[in-house]
């Protein structure tokens, strides 16, 4: 799992140097039918990840957001632009993801914010860490003062989780960064208590390094219904907590959400 | 006018320095009663723009959000940091802002964000730039693909627009940037259409210098019910937009909020 670990940073980095060389470049964002936005710089980490894994694992699949590779039980799941929206009007809220998924289980992750310059990365049951450093998820409650929670709403939504909001907004501090994986970063970090993520139709690709590094530090991810779930499929939305709230919010979510 | 730009140009780089220089250190916020979070970067800029005002314009008031100072009609409105809840958690969106507001009308205004070098700077009549490069807002409808807007909903709010981006969001793409003044000069910039500020409890110091910076490019800035307001005092929120999608706007908040 090193080795894959150690191949995953190399193509953060190489991916967070594409992001920052489009960055500042004039809108090169097109859009798809769905709305959602895709930049030069998207597809291009796509491709290059693929081309790395056709040289080093050939047996092996990728799920990249812009475009897919092959079939296998080892999956490098990629979200190569997380927060697209911001990053295409030039608000450097964005983050590359990469996890190597086996089985439906995501075993190794790393999240790359070229911004800060933070990298993230998990290896399933050694830890994560935060440039090498040891980070852990905080132990607020959802009224603690200190709670920030983040929430995600958009019309692509799987679920509808408005009225969920809502209800937690009355306790908790809620905002929306912009990027669900760079949330959850704040969840792994100890910043953010939680993050409510409703799910992308048709994608798989968005939480999958997340699973790993948050629950490598204490904390806990389900989907929308406490269940586990396999990151290599589409996914019932998700729940990425600190563990301590993980509970009261499935509470809240079953009043208002339909399991289908 | 010229003068008290170059002033608050000067300031604004001050300012972004201190931004910078404590915006890697361990998490040094503190909270207030309201959970607001104030940082201590927030309190040593407003200290930092007192003295320089006392100093040059011993006679002119000063209305930070932190502290103010004097009594006068010539008013430096300042929000050291805008976005405080994104800043204290390492999210680099967080914008200072200052404008000379005279007799209730900003004629001057700068807003400065340290993490991607940006300076927006204004005089009333004599047109706004962006790193002293002409912007200028889209033309965009609200049901065009490539309109995006901002909008904050905070339990502090002065109004609560929920049912008003309920609607709007059927029609465009609604986002939330975790700051204010930050998303309105993605408005000046043409990347954003609209922002619908909501207005804080108790607090002038908002958008003072948005007022001036989008409407030198072309777009519209009114209070919500669609009329001018004094930007030194308690303000009703506010529509910030490419001054074409205004009126629509208006409309549907017409539909859901009463005005005080």
């Amino acid at each position: 799992m090193e080795e894959y670990l150690e191949f995953a940073k190399d193509i953060a980095y190489q991916a967070g140097k594409i992001m920052i060389k489009y960055f500042n470049q004039k809108n090169d964002a097109s859009y798809k039918e769905d709305k959602t936005i895709v930049t030069i710089a998207d597809t291009e980490i796509n491709s290059y990840l693929i081309k790395r894994v056709k040289e080093k694992y050939p047996e092996h699949s990728v799920d990249g957001e812009e475009e897919q590779f092959g079939i296998s039980n080892f999956v490098w799941v990629c979200d190569p632009i997380d927060g697209t929206a911001m990053y295409a009007r030039h608000i450097p809220v964005a983050v590359f993801s990469l996890a190597l998924v086996i089985d439906g289980v995501p075993n190794v992750g790393v999240v790359y914010d070229p911004f800060t310059d933070n990298l993230y990365t998990a290896i399933k049951g050694k830890g994560a860490y935060k440039n090498n450093e040891k980070i852990s998820v905080n132990d607020y409650t959802l009224d603690d003062m200190k709670t920030v929670c983040h929430y995600d709403l958009w019309p692509n939504a799987e679920y509808n989780i408005s009225k969920v909001i809502q209800e937690l907004e009355q306790r908790a501090y809620f905002i929306s960064v912009g990027s669900i994986i760079r949330a959850c970063m704040c969840v792994a970090s100890g910043d953010f208590t939680l993050a409510i993520f409703p799910g992308t139709k048709h994608k798989n690709c968005d939480i999958a390094a997340v699973k790993v590094i948050v629950e490598e530090v204490g904390g806990k991810v389900t989907d929308l219904f406490g269940n586990e779930q396999r990151y290599d499929k589409s996914i019932k939305g998700a729940i990425i907590s600190n563990g301590k709230v993980h509970d009261e919010v499935l509470e809240t979510i079953k009043k208002y959400i339909i399991k289908e």
